[in-house]
Protein backbone atom coordinates (compact mmCIF):
# COMPACT_ATOMS: atom_id res chain seq x y z
CA UNK A 1 0.00 0.00 0.00
CA UNK A 2 1.40 3.36 -0.84
CA UNK A 3 1.79 6.28 1.66
CA UNK A 4 -1.88 7.49 1.53
CA UNK A 5 -3.63 4.06 2.07
CA UNK A 6 -1.35 3.31 5.16
CA UNK A 7 -2.15 6.27 7.19
CA UNK A 8 -5.83 5.98 6.07
CA UNK A 9 -5.76 2.69 7.76
CA UNK A 10 -3.58 3.31 10.57
CA UNK A 11 -5.93 6.48 11.66
CA UNK A 12 -8.47 3.73 12.81
CA UNK A 13 -5.99 2.96 15.17
CA UNK A 14 -5.72 7.10 16.24
CA UNK A 15 -8.70 7.29 18.41
CA UNK A 16 -7.21 9.40 20.89
CA UNK A 17 -8.22 13.06 20.20
CA UNK A 18 -4.82 14.02 20.71
CA UNK A 19 -3.92 11.82 17.37
CA UNK A 20 -5.84 14.58 15.29
CA UNK A 21 -6.89 11.93 13.34
CA UNK A 22 -3.58 11.63 11.90
CA UNK A 23 -4.17 15.00 9.96
CA UNK A 24 -2.05 17.39 11.48
CA UNK A 25 1.78 16.93 11.47
CA UNK A 26 1.89 16.94 15.61
CA UNK A 27 -0.24 15.03 18.58
CA UNK A 28 -1.27 17.61 21.25
CA UNK A 29 -2.01 15.92 24.93
CA UNK A 30 -3.21 17.88 27.79
CA UNK A 31 -1.03 16.31 31.04
CA UNK A 32 -1.15 17.91 34.17
CA UNK A 33 -1.14 21.48 33.61
CA UNK A 34 0.38 22.02 30.38
CA UNK A 35 -0.51 21.06 26.59
CA UNK A 36 1.88 19.00 25.43
CA UNK A 37 3.06 19.03 21.33
CA UNK A 38 4.47 15.73 20.21
CA UNK A 39 6.15 15.02 16.26
CA UNK A 40 8.01 12.48 15.03
CA UNK A 41 9.94 12.46 11.52
CA UNK A 42 12.69 10.05 10.21
CA UNK A 43 15.08 10.34 7.51
CA UNK A 44 16.21 7.75 5.38
CA UNK A 45 19.77 8.01 4.01
CA UNK A 46 19.40 7.59 0.32
CA UNK A 47 15.31 8.89 0.48
CA UNK A 48 15.86 12.23 1.99
CA UNK A 49 19.72 12.37 1.55
CA UNK A 50 22.06 13.06 -1.23
CA UNK A 51 24.68 10.86 -2.11
CA UNK A 52 28.13 11.97 0.20
CA UNK A 53 26.12 13.53 2.40
CA UNK A 54 27.72 14.98 5.16
CA UNK A 55 26.10 13.43 8.57
CA UNK A 56 26.43 16.57 10.90
CA UNK A 57 23.94 18.22 7.93
CA UNK A 58 21.72 14.70 7.89
CA UNK A 59 21.51 15.45 11.83
CA UNK A 60 20.83 19.02 11.53
CA UNK A 61 18.27 18.84 8.98
CA UNK A 62 16.57 15.86 11.41
CA UNK A 63 16.13 17.93 14.39
CA UNK A 64 15.38 20.91 12.34
CA UNK A 65 12.23 19.35 10.74
CA UNK A 66 11.09 17.85 14.18
CA UNK A 67 11.67 21.84 15.19
CA UNK A 68 9.63 22.76 12.25
CA UNK A 69 6.56 21.11 13.32
CA UNK A 70 6.84 22.59 17.03
CA UNK A 71 7.38 26.02 15.54
CA UNK A 72 3.80 25.41 13.23
CA UNK A 73 1.96 24.92 16.64
CA UNK A 74 3.64 27.75 18.80
CA UNK A 75 5.09 25.28 20.86
CA UNK A 76 8.65 25.47 22.71
CA UNK A 77 11.15 22.44 22.43
CA UNK A 78 11.40 20.55 25.50
CA UNK A 79 13.83 17.84 24.21
CA UNK A 80 14.23 15.12 21.92
CA UNK A 81 14.62 11.46 21.52
CA UNK A 82 16.92 9.89 18.68
CA UNK A 83 16.54 6.88 17.02
CA UNK A 84 19.95 5.76 15.52
CA UNK A 85 21.60 3.36 13.26
CA UNK A 86 25.34 3.17 14.02
CA UNK A 87 27.91 3.73 11.22
CA UNK A 88 30.29 5.44 9.09
CA UNK A 89 30.66 8.92 10.13
CA UNK A 90 29.07 8.89 13.36
CA UNK A 91 31.25 11.62 14.66
CA UNK A 92 30.07 14.12 12.06
CA UNK A 93 26.42 12.94 12.84
CA UNK A 94 27.49 13.70 16.58
CA UNK A 95 28.87 16.90 15.49
CA UNK A 96 25.86 17.96 13.54
CA UNK A 97 23.21 16.89 15.64
CA UNK A 98 25.43 19.35 18.96
CA UNK A 99 25.20 22.33 16.35
CA UNK A 100 21.47 21.58 16.02
CA UNK A 101 20.50 21.23 19.57
CA UNK A 102 22.57 24.47 20.82
CA UNK A 103 20.99 26.33 18.08
CA UNK A 104 17.65 25.42 18.40
CA UNK A 105 17.72 25.33 22.22
CA UNK A 106 16.56 22.19 22.78
CA UNK A 107 18.39 19.11 25.32
CA UNK A 108 18.93 15.72 24.00
CA UNK A 109 16.64 12.87 26.22
CA UNK A 110 17.24 9.70 25.22
CA UNK A 111 16.81 6.95 22.35
CA UNK A 112 17.64 4.02 20.89
CA UNK A 113 21.09 2.98 19.18
CA UNK A 114 21.20 -0.20 16.84
CA UNK A 115 23.14 -1.67 14.31
CA UNK A 116 22.02 -2.50 10.37
CA UNK A 117 21.65 -0.75 6.98
CA UNK A 118 22.77 0.47 4.74
CA UNK A 119 20.44 2.14 4.50
CA UNK A 120 20.83 3.59 7.86
CA UNK A 121 17.83 5.79 9.18
CA UNK A 122 17.22 7.71 11.93
CA UNK A 123 14.64 9.27 13.87
CA UNK A 124 13.57 12.00 16.29
CA UNK A 125 11.07 12.78 18.46
CA UNK A 126 10.47 16.23 19.71
CA UNK A 127 8.54 17.19 22.83
CA UNK A 128 7.48 20.83 23.53
CA UNK A 129 5.19 22.94 25.23
CA UNK A 130 2.25 24.44 24.03
CA UNK A 131 2.53 28.68 24.51
CA UNK A 132 -0.88 29.16 23.29
CA UNK A 133 -4.08 26.81 23.35
CA UNK A 134 -5.99 25.99 21.60
CA UNK A 135 -2.63 24.92 19.80
CA UNK A 136 -2.78 25.64 16.12
CA UNK A 137 -4.38 23.29 13.89
CA UNK A 138 -4.85 22.67 9.87
CA UNK A 139 -8.14 23.25 10.12
CA UNK A 140 -9.21 26.45 11.62
CA UNK A 141 -9.05 28.27 8.06
CA UNK A 142 -12.39 30.30 8.25
CA UNK A 143 -13.46 32.12 4.47
CA UNK A 144 -12.44 36.10 5.09
CA UNK A 145 -9.34 34.94 6.36
CA UNK A 146 -5.72 36.02 4.75
CA UNK A 147 -3.25 32.99 3.78
CA UNK A 148 0.86 34.10 4.93
CA UNK A 149 4.10 33.09 4.85
CA UNK A 150 6.59 33.73 6.93
CA UNK A 151 9.07 34.14 4.49
CA UNK A 152 10.76 33.91 1.09
CA UNK A 153 11.23 30.45 -1.00
CA UNK A 154 13.22 28.52 -3.17
CA UNK A 155 16.71 29.03 -1.51
CA UNK A 156 16.74 25.22 -0.45
CA UNK A 157 15.87 24.25 -3.78
CA UNK A 158 18.84 26.06 -5.15
CA UNK A 159 21.14 24.68 -2.31
CA UNK A 160 19.61 21.45 -3.31
CA UNK A 161 20.71 22.48 -7.16
CA UNK A 162 24.67 23.20 -6.03
CA UNK A 163 25.11 20.12 -3.82
CA UNK A 164 23.52 17.66 -6.83
CA UNK A 165 25.47 19.51 -9.68
CA UNK A 166 28.56 19.95 -7.65
CA UNK A 167 28.50 23.95 -8.42
CA UNK A 168 30.27 26.23 -5.77
CA UNK A 169 26.88 28.19 -5.30
CA UNK A 170 25.68 28.24 -1.67
CA UNK A 171 23.88 25.16 -0.22
CA UNK A 172 23.46 26.13 3.29
CA UNK A 173 19.82 26.52 3.09
CA UNK A 174 19.01 23.00 2.10
CA UNK A 175 21.67 22.11 4.18
CA UNK A 176 21.33 23.52 7.82
CA UNK A 177 17.47 24.95 7.57
CA UNK A 178 16.18 26.79 9.91
CA UNK A 179 12.72 26.60 12.02
CA UNK A 180 11.08 29.15 12.37
CA UNK A 181 10.44 29.15 16.27
CA UNK A 182 10.21 32.14 17.42
CA UNK A 183 7.58 33.87 14.96
CA UNK A 184 5.37 30.31 15.62
CA UNK A 185 5.30 31.15 19.12
CA UNK A 186 4.71 34.85 18.58
CA UNK A 187 1.99 33.82 15.44
CA UNK A 188 0.08 30.75 17.51
CA UNK A 189 -2.42 33.58 19.37
CA UNK A 190 -3.27 35.12 16.22
CA UNK A 191 -3.52 32.49 13.41
CA UNK A 192 -6.53 30.64 12.53
CA UNK A 193 -4.42 27.82 11.02
CA UNK A 194 -1.18 26.92 10.88
CA UNK A 195 1.43 24.53 9.79
CA UNK A 196 5.09 24.35 7.99
CA UNK A 197 5.98 24.21 4.37
CA UNK A 198 7.82 20.70 4.59
CA UNK A 199 6.36 19.42 0.99
CA UNK A 200 6.14 22.65 -1.13
CA UNK A 201 3.87 25.78 -0.88
CA UNK A 202 1.07 24.70 -3.27
CA UNK A 203 1.05 20.79 -2.06
CA UNK A 204 0.82 22.12 1.75
CA UNK A 205 -1.95 25.08 1.05
CA UNK A 206 -3.75 22.18 -0.89
CA UNK A 207 -3.77 20.27 2.35
CA UNK A 208 -4.68 23.06 4.30
CA UNK A 209 -7.31 24.05 2.83
CA UNK A 210 -8.63 20.39 2.27
CA UNK A 211 -8.93 20.23 6.18
CA UNK A 212 -10.30 23.12 6.40
CA UNK A 213 -13.23 22.37 4.32
CA UNK A 214 -12.25 26.27 2.51
CA UNK A 215 -10.84 26.96 -0.58
CA UNK A 216 -7.82 29.16 -0.87
CA UNK A 217 -7.20 31.66 -3.74
CA UNK A 218 -3.53 32.26 -4.22
CA UNK A 219 -1.40 34.41 -6.12
CA UNK A 220 2.32 33.93 -7.42
CA UNK A 221 3.05 37.62 -7.62
CA UNK A 222 2.56 37.74 -3.99
CA UNK A 223 5.21 34.75 -2.75
CA UNK A 224 8.48 35.90 -2.20
CA UNK A 225 11.25 34.28 -3.88
CA UNK A 226 14.80 34.02 -2.64
CA UNK A 227 15.60 33.17 -6.83
CA UNK A 228 14.44 34.47 -10.33
CA UNK A 229 10.82 34.92 -11.18
CA UNK A 230 11.62 32.26 -14.04
CA UNK A 231 12.44 29.58 -11.08
CA UNK A 232 8.77 30.61 -8.90
CA UNK A 233 6.66 27.52 -10.16
CA UNK A 234 9.63 25.57 -8.95
CA UNK A 235 9.63 27.16 -5.84
CA UNK A 236 6.16 27.09 -4.84
CA UNK A 237 6.27 23.43 -5.30
CA UNK A 238 9.58 22.63 -3.44
CA UNK A 239 9.45 22.50 0.70
CA UNK A 240 12.33 22.37 2.27
CA UNK A 241 12.69 25.74 3.57
CA UNK A 242 10.47 25.57 6.38
CA UNK A 243 8.71 28.54 6.41
CA UNK A 244 5.32 28.92 8.23
CA UNK A 245 1.87 29.41 6.22
CA UNK A 246 -1.10 30.36 8.07
CA UNK A 247 -4.06 31.77 8.26
CA UNK A 248 -5.26 34.90 9.86
CA UNK A 249 -8.88 36.49 10.31
CA UNK A 250 -8.99 40.58 8.97
CA UNK A 251 -8.87 41.27 12.36
CA UNK A 252 -5.45 40.65 12.85
CA UNK A 253 -4.11 43.22 11.10
CA UNK A 254 -1.47 44.00 12.59
CA UNK A 255 0.84 40.43 13.05
CA UNK A 256 3.47 40.12 15.50
CA UNK A 257 5.96 39.03 13.07
CA UNK A 258 6.48 39.64 9.22
CA UNK A 259 4.91 37.52 6.72
CA UNK A 260 3.58 38.09 3.35
CA UNK A 261 0.04 37.71 2.37
CA UNK A 262 -0.22 35.96 -0.52
CA UNK A 263 -4.08 35.63 -0.90
CA UNK A 264 -7.48 34.28 1.11
CA UNK A 265 -9.93 31.87 2.49
CA UNK A 266 -12.93 31.68 0.05
CA UNK A 267 -15.82 29.33 1.08
CA UNK A 268 -15.47 25.63 -0.16
CA UNK A 269 -15.52 25.24 -3.98
CA UNK A 270 -14.63 23.33 -6.80
CA UNK A 271 -11.16 23.04 -5.94
CA UNK A 272 -9.23 23.55 -2.65
CA UNK A 273 -7.13 25.80 -4.53
CA UNK A 274 -7.20 28.35 -6.86
CA UNK A 275 -3.94 29.23 -8.17
CA UNK A 276 -3.98 32.86 -9.93
CA UNK A 277 -7.97 32.44 -10.60
CA UNK A 278 -7.75 29.14 -11.97
CA UNK A 279 -9.16 25.67 -9.83
CA UNK A 280 -6.55 23.07 -9.47
CA UNK A 281 -8.17 19.69 -10.49
CA UNK A 282 -6.08 17.75 -8.11
CA UNK A 283 -2.78 17.23 -5.39
CA UNK A 284 -0.86 15.71 -8.20
CA UNK A 285 2.60 18.09 -9.18
CA UNK A 286 2.09 20.57 -6.14
CA UNK A 287 4.82 19.12 -4.18
CA UNK A 288 6.83 16.05 -2.70
CA UNK A 289 5.39 12.88 -1.77
CA UNK A 290 7.76 10.23 0.55
CA UNK A 291 5.64 7.47 -2.58
CA UNK A 292 8.01 9.84 -4.82
CA UNK A 293 11.74 10.67 -4.38
CA UNK A 294 11.99 12.82 -1.61
CA UNK A 295 10.50 13.91 1.98
CA UNK B 1 32.83 3.70 16.47
CA UNK B 2 30.83 1.34 17.77
CA UNK B 3 28.04 1.59 20.33
CA UNK B 4 29.74 2.16 23.47
CA UNK B 5 32.08 4.74 21.73
CA UNK B 6 28.68 6.58 19.90
CA UNK B 7 26.86 6.95 23.25
CA UNK B 8 29.82 7.82 24.99
CA UNK B 9 30.34 10.75 22.85
CA UNK B 10 27.02 11.32 22.48
CA UNK B 11 26.44 11.64 26.44
CA UNK B 12 28.42 14.91 26.29
CA UNK B 13 25.05 16.20 25.01
CA UNK B 14 22.79 14.97 27.12
CA UNK B 15 23.28 17.27 30.10
CA UNK B 16 19.83 17.64 30.78
CA UNK B 17 18.88 15.79 34.01
CA UNK B 18 15.85 14.42 32.72
CA UNK B 19 18.15 12.72 30.19
CA UNK B 20 19.85 11.09 33.52
CA UNK B 21 23.00 10.42 31.86
CA UNK B 22 21.86 7.82 28.81
CA UNK B 23 22.74 5.64 31.47
CA UNK B 24 18.77 4.50 32.22
CA UNK B 25 15.90 3.22 29.49
CA UNK B 26 14.06 6.06 29.46
CA UNK B 27 14.22 10.14 30.05
CA UNK B 28 11.95 11.51 32.89
CA UNK B 29 10.97 15.00 32.67
CA UNK B 30 8.78 17.22 35.18
CA UNK B 31 6.10 18.90 33.22
CA UNK B 32 3.51 20.98 35.03
CA UNK B 33 2.42 18.80 37.76
CA UNK B 34 3.25 15.37 36.61
CA UNK B 35 6.50 13.54 35.76
CA UNK B 36 6.76 12.11 32.50
CA UNK B 37 8.28 9.12 31.16
CA UNK B 38 9.88 8.68 28.09
CA UNK B 39 11.60 5.69 25.80
CA UNK B 40 12.57 5.43 22.29
CA UNK B 41 12.79 2.02 20.45
CA UNK B 42 14.16 0.83 17.25
CA UNK B 43 13.51 -2.35 15.22
CA UNK B 44 15.53 -2.98 12.25
CA UNK B 45 14.56 -5.88 9.67
CA UNK B 46 16.84 -8.71 9.75
CA UNK B 47 18.97 -7.20 12.63
CA UNK B 48 15.79 -7.70 15.37
CA UNK B 49 14.28 -10.17 13.03
CA UNK B 50 14.27 -13.60 11.70
CA UNK B 51 13.84 -13.91 7.95
CA UNK B 52 10.35 -13.96 6.87
CA UNK B 53 8.97 -12.63 9.90
CA UNK B 54 5.43 -11.70 10.07
CA UNK B 55 5.51 -7.90 9.84
CA UNK B 56 2.23 -7.91 12.46
CA UNK B 57 4.82 -9.80 14.92
CA UNK B 58 7.60 -7.16 14.40
CA UNK B 59 4.98 -4.22 15.10
CA UNK B 60 3.95 -6.18 18.01
CA UNK B 61 7.38 -6.23 19.38
CA UNK B 62 8.15 -2.73 18.89
CA UNK B 63 5.02 -1.97 20.95
CA UNK B 64 6.09 -4.52 23.52
CA UNK B 65 10.03 -3.53 24.21
CA UNK B 66 8.74 -0.04 24.61
CA UNK B 67 5.83 -0.84 27.00
CA UNK B 68 8.72 -3.15 28.75
CA UNK B 69 10.60 0.19 29.59
CA UNK B 70 8.26 2.20 31.02
CA UNK B 71 6.76 -0.86 33.01
CA UNK B 72 10.37 -1.05 34.81
CA UNK B 73 9.87 2.66 35.68
CA UNK B 74 6.13 1.80 37.02
CA UNK B 75 4.75 4.22 34.45
CA UNK B 76 1.31 3.48 32.90
CA UNK B 77 1.25 4.22 29.00
CA UNK B 78 0.35 7.72 27.73
CA UNK B 79 0.64 7.25 23.96
CA UNK B 80 3.15 6.13 21.34
CA UNK B 81 4.74 7.99 18.22
CA UNK B 82 5.36 5.60 15.16
CA UNK B 83 8.00 5.87 12.79
CA UNK B 84 7.55 3.61 9.66
CA UNK B 85 9.09 2.76 6.72
CA UNK B 86 6.19 1.50 4.17
CA UNK B 87 6.97 -1.76 2.19
CA UNK B 88 5.53 -4.91 1.65
CA UNK B 89 3.00 -6.89 4.83
CA UNK B 90 1.78 -3.43 5.95
CA UNK B 91 -1.39 -5.17 6.21
CA UNK B 92 0.29 -7.20 9.01
CA UNK B 93 1.83 -4.62 10.32
CA UNK B 94 -1.21 -2.55 10.83
CA UNK B 95 -2.89 -5.54 12.54
CA UNK B 96 -0.16 -6.23 15.26
CA UNK B 97 0.36 -2.88 15.95
CA UNK B 98 -3.26 -2.27 16.33
CA UNK B 99 -3.08 -6.24 18.54
CA UNK B 100 -0.56 -4.36 20.79
CA UNK B 101 -2.06 -1.23 21.11
CA UNK B 102 -5.33 -2.73 22.32
CA UNK B 103 -3.53 -5.45 24.63
CA UNK B 104 -1.35 -2.52 26.22
CA UNK B 105 -4.08 0.09 26.47
CA UNK B 106 -2.06 2.38 24.61
CA UNK B 107 -3.57 4.89 21.73
CA UNK B 108 -1.53 5.78 18.75
CA UNK B 109 -0.80 9.72 18.62
CA UNK B 110 0.95 10.45 15.47
CA UNK B 111 4.46 9.57 13.63
CA UNK B 112 5.32 9.54 10.32
CA UNK B 113 5.93 7.80 6.93
CA UNK B 114 8.47 6.97 4.94
CA UNK B 115 10.12 5.28 1.89
CA UNK B 116 13.34 3.41 1.24
CA UNK B 117 15.31 0.16 2.45
CA UNK B 118 15.23 -2.73 2.36
CA UNK B 119 16.14 -3.38 5.54
CA UNK B 120 13.46 -1.25 6.93
CA UNK B 121 13.73 0.49 9.94
CA UNK B 122 10.83 1.70 12.84
CA UNK B 123 10.78 3.32 15.64
CA UNK B 124 8.66 4.21 18.24
CA UNK B 125 8.78 6.35 21.12
CA UNK B 126 6.48 5.84 24.22
CA UNK B 127 4.91 8.72 26.52
CA UNK B 128 4.12 7.25 30.28
CA UNK B 129 2.92 8.99 33.51
CA UNK B 130 4.95 8.12 36.47
CA UNK B 131 3.00 6.92 38.73
CA UNK B 132 5.71 7.03 41.66
CA UNK B 133 8.30 9.51 42.31
CA UNK B 134 10.84 9.70 42.16
CA UNK B 135 10.47 7.25 39.03
CA UNK B 136 13.10 4.15 39.69
CA UNK B 137 16.25 4.04 37.98
CA UNK B 138 19.50 2.26 37.82
CA UNK B 139 21.60 3.60 40.23
CA UNK B 140 19.68 2.96 43.59
CA UNK B 141 20.37 -0.45 44.63
CA UNK B 142 22.17 -0.58 48.20
CA UNK B 143 24.41 -3.15 49.89
CA UNK B 144 21.77 -5.52 52.10
CA UNK B 145 19.02 -4.69 49.38
CA UNK B 146 17.48 -8.41 48.36
CA UNK B 147 17.34 -8.81 43.93
CA UNK B 148 14.89 -10.36 42.57
CA UNK B 149 12.96 -10.90 38.98
CA UNK B 150 9.20 -10.89 38.58
CA UNK B 151 9.08 -14.62 36.36
CA UNK B 152 10.85 -17.43 35.22
CA UNK B 153 13.41 -16.87 31.65
CA UNK B 154 14.25 -19.08 28.62
CA UNK B 155 10.64 -19.38 26.92
CA UNK B 156 11.47 -16.33 24.51
CA UNK B 157 14.88 -17.99 23.52
CA UNK B 158 12.95 -21.90 22.88
CA UNK B 159 10.59 -19.59 20.86
CA UNK B 160 12.99 -18.12 18.47
CA UNK B 161 14.72 -21.42 18.38
CA UNK B 162 11.50 -22.77 17.21
CA UNK B 163 11.09 -19.95 14.31
CA UNK B 164 14.90 -20.34 13.90
CA UNK B 165 15.17 -24.35 13.36
CA UNK B 166 10.97 -24.17 12.03
CA UNK B 167 10.20 -26.85 14.30
CA UNK B 168 6.68 -26.95 15.79
CA UNK B 169 7.58 -25.54 19.33
CA UNK B 170 5.34 -22.71 20.57
CA UNK B 171 7.20 -19.25 19.65
CA UNK B 172 4.04 -17.39 21.05
CA UNK B 173 7.26 -15.72 24.04
CA UNK B 174 9.26 -14.81 21.31
CA UNK B 175 6.93 -13.18 18.57
CA UNK B 176 4.15 -11.55 21.23
CA UNK B 177 6.65 -10.46 24.32
CA UNK B 178 4.72 -9.06 27.10
CA UNK B 179 5.53 -6.20 29.37
CA UNK B 180 4.93 -6.49 32.78
CA UNK B 181 3.34 -2.96 33.22
CA UNK B 182 1.28 -3.33 36.58
CA UNK B 183 3.86 -5.43 37.92
CA UNK B 184 6.21 -2.14 37.35
CA UNK B 185 3.39 0.18 38.97
CA UNK B 186 3.02 -1.82 41.77
CA UNK B 187 6.33 -2.29 42.48
CA UNK B 188 7.99 1.48 41.67
CA UNK B 189 7.02 2.54 45.47
CA UNK B 190 9.08 -0.36 46.97
CA UNK B 191 12.33 -0.62 44.87
CA UNK B 192 15.18 0.35 45.27
CA UNK B 193 16.40 0.08 41.47
CA UNK B 194 14.34 -1.49 38.73
CA UNK B 195 15.12 -2.50 34.98
CA UNK B 196 13.64 -4.88 32.19
CA UNK B 197 15.78 -7.62 31.34
CA UNK B 198 16.28 -6.59 27.68
CA UNK B 199 19.69 -8.34 26.68
CA UNK B 200 19.81 -10.91 29.40
CA UNK B 201 19.71 -11.31 32.73
CA UNK B 202 23.53 -11.51 33.86
CA UNK B 203 24.09 -8.58 31.29
CA UNK B 204 21.47 -6.18 32.39
CA UNK B 205 22.53 -7.10 36.02
CA UNK B 206 26.19 -6.74 35.43
CA UNK B 207 24.79 -2.98 33.91
CA UNK B 208 22.41 -2.56 37.15
CA UNK B 209 25.23 -3.12 39.73
CA UNK B 210 27.77 -1.03 38.14
CA UNK B 211 25.23 2.01 37.93
CA UNK B 212 24.64 1.55 41.67
CA UNK B 213 28.37 1.17 42.32
CA UNK B 214 27.52 -1.78 43.94
CA UNK B 215 28.22 -5.68 43.29
CA UNK B 216 25.38 -8.27 43.03
CA UNK B 217 26.01 -11.69 44.10
CA UNK B 218 23.45 -14.34 41.97
CA UNK B 219 22.90 -17.62 42.49
CA UNK B 220 22.02 -19.38 39.66
CA UNK B 221 20.11 -22.03 41.23
CA UNK B 222 17.08 -19.22 42.78
CA UNK B 223 16.90 -18.08 39.15
CA UNK B 224 13.17 -19.25 37.87
CA UNK B 225 13.55 -20.96 34.22
CA UNK B 226 10.85 -21.67 31.84
CA UNK B 227 12.67 -24.62 30.49
CA UNK B 228 15.22 -27.74 31.44
CA UNK B 229 18.10 -26.45 33.83
CA UNK B 230 20.40 -27.88 31.29
CA UNK B 231 19.47 -24.80 29.27
CA UNK B 232 19.98 -22.53 32.55
CA UNK B 233 22.99 -20.58 31.24
CA UNK B 234 21.37 -20.05 28.13
CA UNK B 235 18.38 -18.79 29.62
CA UNK B 236 20.42 -16.55 31.91
CA UNK B 237 21.94 -14.29 29.17
CA UNK B 238 18.50 -14.09 26.84
CA UNK B 239 16.86 -10.78 27.21
CA UNK B 240 13.93 -11.23 25.71
CA UNK B 241 11.39 -12.06 28.18
CA UNK B 242 11.30 -8.68 29.58
CA UNK B 243 11.08 -9.47 32.95
CA UNK B 244 11.29 -6.96 35.11
CA UNK B 245 14.88 -6.62 37.44
CA UNK B 246 14.48 -4.93 40.69
CA UNK B 247 16.71 -4.91 44.02
CA UNK B 248 14.44 -4.06 47.24
CA UNK B 249 15.31 -3.18 50.88
CA UNK B 250 15.33 -5.84 53.41
CA UNK B 251 12.16 -4.03 55.06
CA UNK B 252 10.43 -4.38 51.76
CA UNK B 253 9.43 -8.09 52.81
CA UNK B 254 6.01 -8.22 51.44
CA UNK B 255 6.01 -7.65 47.72
CA UNK B 256 2.85 -6.63 45.90
CA UNK B 257 3.83 -8.72 42.98
CA UNK B 258 4.92 -12.06 42.58
CA UNK B 259 8.91 -12.29 42.75
CA UNK B 260 11.68 -14.08 42.81
CA UNK B 261 14.73 -13.36 45.20
CA UNK B 262 17.42 -14.85 43.12
CA UNK B 263 20.21 -13.02 45.09
CA UNK B 264 21.66 -9.82 47.44
CA UNK B 265 22.95 -6.72 46.92
CA UNK B 266 27.27 -6.65 48.26
CA UNK B 267 29.35 -3.29 48.83
CA UNK B 268 30.78 -2.84 45.68
CA UNK B 269 33.81 -5.63 44.77
CA UNK B 270 36.09 -6.28 42.75
CA UNK B 271 33.80 -7.06 39.57
CA UNK B 272 29.73 -5.74 39.37
CA UNK B 273 28.48 -9.64 39.43
CA UNK B 274 29.24 -12.23 41.24
CA UNK B 275 27.99 -15.32 39.79
CA UNK B 276 27.41 -18.23 42.79
CA UNK B 277 30.51 -17.13 44.19
CA UNK B 278 32.57 -16.26 41.55
CA UNK B 279 33.41 -13.02 40.53
CA UNK B 280 32.43 -12.20 36.89
CA UNK B 281 35.80 -10.53 34.66
CA UNK B 282 33.28 -8.71 32.41
CA UNK B 283 30.38 -8.48 30.45
CA UNK B 284 31.55 -9.97 28.03
CA UNK B 285 30.02 -13.33 26.70
CA UNK B 286 26.78 -12.44 29.62
CA UNK B 287 23.98 -11.02 26.88
CA UNK B 288 23.59 -9.31 23.51
CA UNK B 289 24.85 -5.74 22.77
CA UNK B 290 23.54 -4.09 19.49
CA UNK B 291 27.08 -4.35 17.81
CA UNK B 292 27.05 -7.96 17.76
CA UNK B 293 23.20 -9.60 15.95
CA UNK B 294 20.80 -9.17 17.88
CA UNK B 295 18.60 -6.65 19.59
Amino acid sequence: MNEAEFIGHISALATHAGARGLTDDVAVIEIGNETLVLTCDMVVEGVHTLPGADPADTAWKLVAVNMSDLAAKGAEPIGVMLGHMLGDGDDRFIEGLQEALEHFGVPLLGGDTTGGGPPRAWSLTAIGRATHTPVPSRTGAKPGDGLYITGPLGAAMLGFEALRDGTEEDSTAFRRPMARLPQGMALAPHVSAMMDISDGLLLDAWRMASASNATFSLQSVAVPISTSRARQADAMRWGEDFELLFTAPPSAVLLPVKAWRIGAVQPAGHSPLVLDGEPLSGPEGLGYTHDKSKD
